[in-house]
């Protein structure tokens, strides 16, 4: 499935998988309720770059960002985040999300918060991400209960 | 030294010792040439609570922001920032931040990234706070060349 940069127009596509994903409340510590207005801004806003997948009908599957995790002195550092229709996998979107996070010259890439009940932990793990720590009891959970967030870290 | 919250009329006085912190580009991951408007919107927006304390003269020598470091279903994790000026210690404060956090509900408090040649770390660690993982080689120092960030937590 083909796999290119968004544009702003893509944004009314995005949203749907986007609020599927979070509303769940399952994997991404924002607020399920979180509105389309603010959800656009958090996913597209402040330097971020947004991808898109598309089925062979042209829908919008999934989506990802890429950005600096962090300013100044450490921002050689990738963040990434990936919001992908259930049934999917975002396996492809990743390994682009990843060759472009390289091509942008950056060094490496974390994850600040995976839920550690997210079975795209082993997604990540089998392309050479690594939990860096956990922070204990951090994610209320809605069927798992009060579960802890990975950070997750792999060099370019 | 008296520590009370910040009134918005405080930030002439915390921008002066934030701008020498972030400035030295030792300790931060911001940009050491952040302006005065976006260091106010990093340090004092998105509901933030913000501390000082000042000295006898009634100057401002220490800041601090008190937040949740994640949204939705992780809300209860705090997260803080301290800005303090050379030569003084952070410590009252800390423990002041520390004690309004738990007061506020807050279950743990969470520090994403800190640097791992920071003096503050053993600060952090006399006041409870573990090393739960570091990011390797993700911050350029000016004088120690590329060193770790510290991912540190500390249950209430």
């Amino acid at each position: 499935m083909p796999i290119r940069e968004a544009t702003p127009g893509d944004w009314p596509r995005i949203w749907p998988v986007w609020h599927r994903v979070v509303a769940a409340g399952d994997t991404y510590t924002w607020d399920p309720d979180t509105s389309e207005e603010e959800a656009r801004s958090l996913w597209t806003g402040s330097g971020k770059r947004v991808y898109v997948t598309e089925d062979d009908d042209g829908a919008v599957v999934a989506s990802a960002y890429l950005a600096p995790n962090y300013g100044g002195p450490a921002a050689g550092i990738a963040n990434a985040g990936f919001m992908v229709d259930p049934g999917r996998t975002g396996r492809a979107l990743a390994e682009h999300v990843l060759a472009e996070a390289a091509e942008q010259g950056y060094r490496a890439m974390v994850f600040n918060a995976v839920v550690e009940t997210n079975p795209a932990v082993r997604l990540w793990t089998s392309l050479g991400f690594r939990v860096l720590g956990t922070v204990p009891d951090a994610f209320d959970h809605p069927r798992h209960g009060r579960v802890g967030l990975h950070i997750m870290h792999r060099a370019m």
